[in-house]
Order: C-alpha cells, then sequence, then structure tokens
C-alpha cells in the first residue's frame, strides 16, 4: 500500500505538465506545414511539453535578425527554457549543431552559425556540447539531409526540455566559444556615445540602438533634457535632429520625435504615434550607427 | 499516511494544468520577439498554464478592431478566462491599467482606453479594479515604462489566470465602468433596419453590420426572402442592390450576393466565393451605414 | 482508505495533461477572431487538451493546398492526433462532415470535400463516420450555419481527442472511402521519370515534384550524378537544365542549381541561396508537369 503511494506520488511529476518549456524560432513562415511538422516531433517526444513560439518570420537566412529575436525574449522566459533558433543556410553542411547552456541556465539548440552571438554574450556561456546525431536523431530520418529542424533539433530539444535525455546526454563536449557574428560595439567617444542600429522596432518604426541603460546614464540624463542625435549611414549623415529624454512615447505631442528606453533597456528613437524611421528613410543593420550627445 | 495521501490529493491541483487559459491580443505583430517576452513572463509565473493567442496583427493603434476582436471571441470561452489586449498607443500615460470581470465570468487586463467598449456592453460588467503597479509588476521593471503587455499584463494576467492572486489582489476597486467608444446603435427606422459596418470580414471580403438576428427578426425573415440593401459612406450612396436571405453561402450561385446571419449571429452581405466589399469598393468603420428593408 | 487512494490512481488520467493532441488547419488567417473562437471552443471541452496550430494561411478555398500541407504534417504527429481541416468554400451545403480515421492511428475532422486526399492515400483509410450533428454540435449554436469550424469541428475534434467521446460516438459508419481530388500519379516513362508539381516550397522557392526517393531510386542515382530536368506547363517546356543530384543546399556554390531529396523525401529543384522557382517563372497546381532523367 505505501508502495503504490509513494509510485503514485513520485510518478506525478513525469503525469503532469512539463515545468520547462520548447521555444521555436524559424525563417520557415507559418504558411506550410514545417513548423506544425516540428511540433509534431516535439510533442510525440512528450504529449505535455509546452511548445511556444518566438517566431518563424524571421527574414530568410538572416542570421544576425535571428540572434537579435533572441537577445530580446530569452531573459525573460525561466531557467530551464529550450530554445530552438532555425535559420540555417547551411543545413546539411559541416557547421556543427550544438547546444548551448548559458550561465543563466537557458539551452539554445540549433546550428553553430552565429545565431548564439549576442544570446552567449549576454547570458555567458556554460558550456557548448555538440549533438550527437547518432543518438538524438528522429528515428527514421536517415535518409533527410535537408529539414535538421524537424529531425534533430526539435527532437534533442524536446528531449531535454521534457527530462527524457540530460544535457550531457546530448553529446560531447566543445570549446566553451560558440560562433560570432562581428559588429561594433557601443562606447562614449569625444563626449557622446557611439552605437549602431541592430534593428528596427519595424511595427512601429521605432528605431533602436545598442546603447544599454548603463552606457546611456555616463550622460546622467534626466527625463526632460535635450539630445542631439546623429544617425549616419556608410559614414554619410542620414539624420540629425534635437528631441527630448522621456519615459514614454505620450509626454511628446503626437507627431514629435523622442529618446526614450525601449524594452531591453537600450536607448531608441521614436515618434509618439508615427513612424521615426520610414519619416527619415533611416534602416538598420550593417553601416547603420547613431551617435548620441547632450543638446549644446 | 493518510496526511501523505490527503497532500497528494489537495496538492493536485496545483501540479497539473491549470484549468483558466489566458488569451492574448496585442498589435505587436509576431515578427519580433514582443509577444514571446510576455509568454516567457506568463510561464515564468506558471508552467502549467494554458496560454492561447487571440490575435497579434491587429491594425496598429486600432483600438475599436481590438474591442470588435474581444467581442467576437470571448464569448466562446469558457468562464474564468483571462483575456490579455494591448493595443496601447497611450502606453505609459495617465490612461489606467484595470481588470475587467464580466458578468459573465470572464477577466480583461490592460489599459482602459475603449478596448472593453463591446465586451462590457454584451458580458456586462461585473467589477472594475485598478492593477495596483507595485503588487503586479515582474520584478526589475522598474526602469521600464514603454511594455506594460509585458511588464504589468502579462505578469498580472497569467497571475489571475492560475490562481496565485485573486481578483480581489489585482487592486482598488473602481467605478463599474470603463471608457467607452461612440458607435451608432442598430435600429429600426421608417420599416427598414439601419446599422453600421463595424469590420468586413476581410479574409473573405464579407460585409458584417452591427444589426444582431434579434432585430432582424422584426422583418419576419424567412429563407429565400428579398432584401433591398443600401450602404452609404458619409451619407452618400455606395452599393444598392437586391439579394436574397439564406443560410450559407453555397445557397446562391458562385459570385451571386446573398443576405447571411454570420457566426455573431449579425446580418452581412457576401458574395458566394467572391469578395462582396471587394466588388463593390466597400470597407468598414467611421461613416460606413447599412440599410436593409424588404425588397419592394 | 484503499477506496481514496485508488479514486485519486484512476482519477489521474483524467485530471493530467490529455495525450491526445488537436491540430487545426484553416484558411481563416490570424488577424480576426475566428480561430481563437474554435481554440475557446476547444479549451471549454477540456481545459488540458494540447491544441496545435498547423497553418491558418492556406490560400481561401484551395482544398490542394490544404490536403497537401496535411501529407506534409500528419505522419510526424503520434497516432490519436485529431486533424480538423477547414478549408470549406461548401460550407453549409450538402457536403458531409466526417471523421476519417486512418490506419495509422489519426483521425482527420472536416468537410469531405476533397481535404482528405492524400492522407488517405497514404495513410491508408481505417473507417469513415459522418459527424451527427445532432449530437457533436455545440450547445446554443443550432442558428449557425456559416461557422462549422467553430460549432461542429473544433467541438468534436476536442471531444474526441480529450476522450469525452470514443470515435464510435461520432456519428454513423461510411463507406471506407472520402472524395478524392483527381491528380496525375508519377511513373516512370521511356527511361525518365515523369511527375508533377504539388507545391512550391514557396518560402524559399524550391520547387518539389510528387515523385518519392522509391522511384527516384529505379534511376540509381549516387551524390554527384547529374540529371536533365524538364518542366512544362501545360505541355510547353517552360524549364530545362542540367543539375547535380546532391544532400544538400551547400554541396554546389550559392546560386546553382541541384537536385535533392526534400523534407517528405520527394524529388526536388532548388538554387542553393536563391529561388529557383522565381528565377525561371515556375509555379505549381494543374498542368505543371516535371521530367527527370539521367543527363546524356
Amino acid at each position: 500500500m505505501r508502495k503504490l503511494l509513494l509510485f503514485v506520488f513520485f510518478s506525478l511529476p513525469g503525469l503532469v505538465c512539463a515545468q520547462h518549456a520548447l521555444v521555436m524560432q524559424t525563417d520557415f513562415g507559418t504558411k506550410d506545414g514545417a513548423v506544425a511538422a516540428m511540433k509534431g516531433i516535439a510533442f510525440g517526444v512528450s504529449p505535455t511539453l509546452a511548445i511556444h513560439d518566438l517566431s518563424h518570420e524571421n527574414t530568410p537566412f538572416d542570421i544576425w535578425e535571428a540572434a537579435y529575436r533572441l537577445k530580446q525574449t530569452a531573459e525573460f522566459w525561466p531557467a530551464g527554457t529550450v530554445f530552438i533558433s532555425v535559420v540555417d543556410p547551411g543545413v546539411g553542411t559541416e557547421r556543427a549543431s550544438i547546444v548551448l547552456q548559458t550561465k543563466s541556465g537557458h539551452f539554445f539548440v540549433g546550428p553553430d552559425n552565429g545565431t548564439w552571438t549576442l544570446v552567449a554574450e549576454e547570458l555567458g556561456i556554460a558550456a557548448v556540447r555538440r549533438v550527437d546525431e547518432k543518438l538524438n536523431r528522429r528515428a527514421g530520418s536517415e535518409k533527410s539531409y535537408t529539414f535538421h529542424g524537424r529531425d534533430i533539433y526539435a527532437f534533442t530539444g524536446a528531449r531535454l526540455a521534457s527530462g527524457k535525455i540530460t544535457y550531457e546526454q546530448v553529446g560531447p563536449l566543445l570549446e566553451p566559444k560558440v560562433v560570432s557574428l562581428p559588429y561594433e560595439r557601443p562606447a562614449m567617444k569625444a563626449g557622446g556615445l557611439q552605437g549602431t542600429i541592430p534593428q528596427i522596432d519595424f511595427h512601429y518604426g521605432n528605431v533602436w540602438t545598442n546603447i544599454p541603460d548603463t552606457l546611456f546614464n555616463e550622460l546622467k540624463p534626466a527625463f526632460g533634457d535635450k539630445f542631439l542625435v546623429v544617425i549616419c549611414h556608410d559614414g554619410k549623415e542620414a539624420y540629425r535632429g534635437v528631441m527630448p529624454y522621456v519615459r514614454t512615447f505620450g509626454d511628446v505631442p503626437v507627431g514629435s520625435p523622442l529618446l526614450y528606453l525601449n524594452s531591453l533597456l537600450n536607448v531608441g528613437c521614436a515618434l509618439n504615434r508615427g513612424s521615426f524611421s520610414q519619416q527619415n528613410g533611416l534602416s538598420s543593420g550593417g553601416g547603420w550607427t547613431a551617435r548620441i550627445e547632450r543638446a549644446p
């Protein structure tokens, strides 16, 4: 009787919903069945696994965008969450398939092609393991070479998230580093802040820099203070303007520019209820830089 | 032994999947990581919470559309469901953050900016509480002013849906009313029905009025009866035509117009396998009205 | 005491997460509330049911596309999974509402309008039952004729997936066959393989044929071998070219064409990091054929 009870008690964690989520990012879109096939594999591993989407609308082959979306999202999920990211122009070639464990306790499953640049930096690398594709590949997928997202990553990520395998069982330890995409770090230069524009908050047109609040604070900003913003593309000035630093969009009139801390606590430029990037013809990525200094 | 058993028994509800869903609507789109960050916060509150999407493709800043989508959806979820809606052009300004409890037992979390107009009317207001942001805000979000969807609404909604807080713990009671967007009520006038066009069923092009079946029944319609439909924009006639009232699209030939009761039991105009709105250049919102009377 | 224990033990399956998933496909899009209304009904049937999306971006009324997406997805979900597919231009007319059980143990719920053509063929028909709409319709939906997805299919699919009804309780057995869309089978003809182009892998522009690896193997292909590909539209040559058969995209230079086995182990044509269909003006569906033979 006691044994039966203990059986019930200790088998509960296996019966109830898994405690770790599996979060997926791809550049597959959701118009076809590819993402649903990945979820089917994950569900087959564990029917109680919480399966969620980051996004599947990543620009095809844009590894930097994928890296930025992970930075924007991962820290808001609890430790133990397993992320899959499949933006993988080199699928089936010699780039390694890895599982990165960060010091924050998150796991990241996918190709080691630069996707992990920003989360590795911000959350810290605890360990990197190569996926042993002999052990961690769905049965019957041996003849499939072009859909690692389904055959290896969804399968392995789901097994890890649901506790079917330990992190050690993923495969052999590699050196604790990942392929990193190069980018310019934000810095204080000649009394002003110099940074890049890693992404446009495209849905609203806000321009996000990579200048964090900690660096911005060196300018000792107070709400209402005015700043000069100069944005350049390939060294040529694309925008120059003065705007107040405010808490939120509605602190300036509709249509007016403003400087603010975005949801990642990086400095951003916006128009209240308008598109700063569209009005000024600005974009993001290689060659786009921003300089911020106190207005004269 | 008995105590252990009772512990197992009574702790089950906490271990198994939550019984209330959290349903999210935003105008963020799903291309970036904002929605996934909200879900991460909700999952962190309760890993067994059922998290679902209404839509994230709401036209940016279009509060009326958000209100209509809630009307289209909420009643089909069971009592206890918690809805978050973040179409919030005034984020961080003085508009209140509230949780509306309707008489139907649903909860609605977000800014009190008109979003709740239609569900408040149709489901009835049971109570309104202001979110106490001291108690109901995710830890570490004090410096973030522009993403209440993540920092306050997802956090509070998830805590309420998972039973981590009671409705009373949301914050202080307000007067039982919400900010309401103005719109014209449907009515019988001079032997015909007068209404508005709150939304196009844009995916198929069907034109939906706000005239409910209960009002339509005053014309004593039978399937096959013919009706005159006149649609105006800012008082100018945009469409005039006679069509039969039928059960479903296939009851008229392909390409023919028809009058029907849509999925909300409101009167609609459609073409069988065609776009009524596109063929006739019709749209929805302010200034668009529909008149329906028996064909002469 | 023992009885209480047994009660706890045997009631666990009802308390914990359901073991079968409900997977939904529609042509509704996700901009409005229709899909969320369907999920609300399903959640109301069973709050622990795993509800997933195949896609809701199916081209409106394109039954063939829906059939192909099911083929692309269903086999990767475990037996017992219940699929709903609502691409239903004839909603409310005399087409039957059925639940197909395949020999693989999957269930398919929706209109019998050709949607099940490919899964019936590939997974095998075990049985077909007509949905008894007297028993299997959500309460209060009697006046609604145009949203079977919500009122009948989501309700019935959720009840079946969660074990609230058995397959027998769906309704009476029909003959074990479904409405099938006509299409040309792949075949070996005059030393070459002749097939159709059922879908473009539109997100990347890869051209997928319906020629399976088992048939392709009759040409005894080895990686690196060269093949002549001729694609015709309505009998007129639209593309002719020689390309190597390789394992994966990166095995040829960027921009070069390649022959490969896609994720369904069907023969496909692609460009490494380019759009084969766009570069060559190719599409899919009726009238598009592909011929593959060893390069001379």
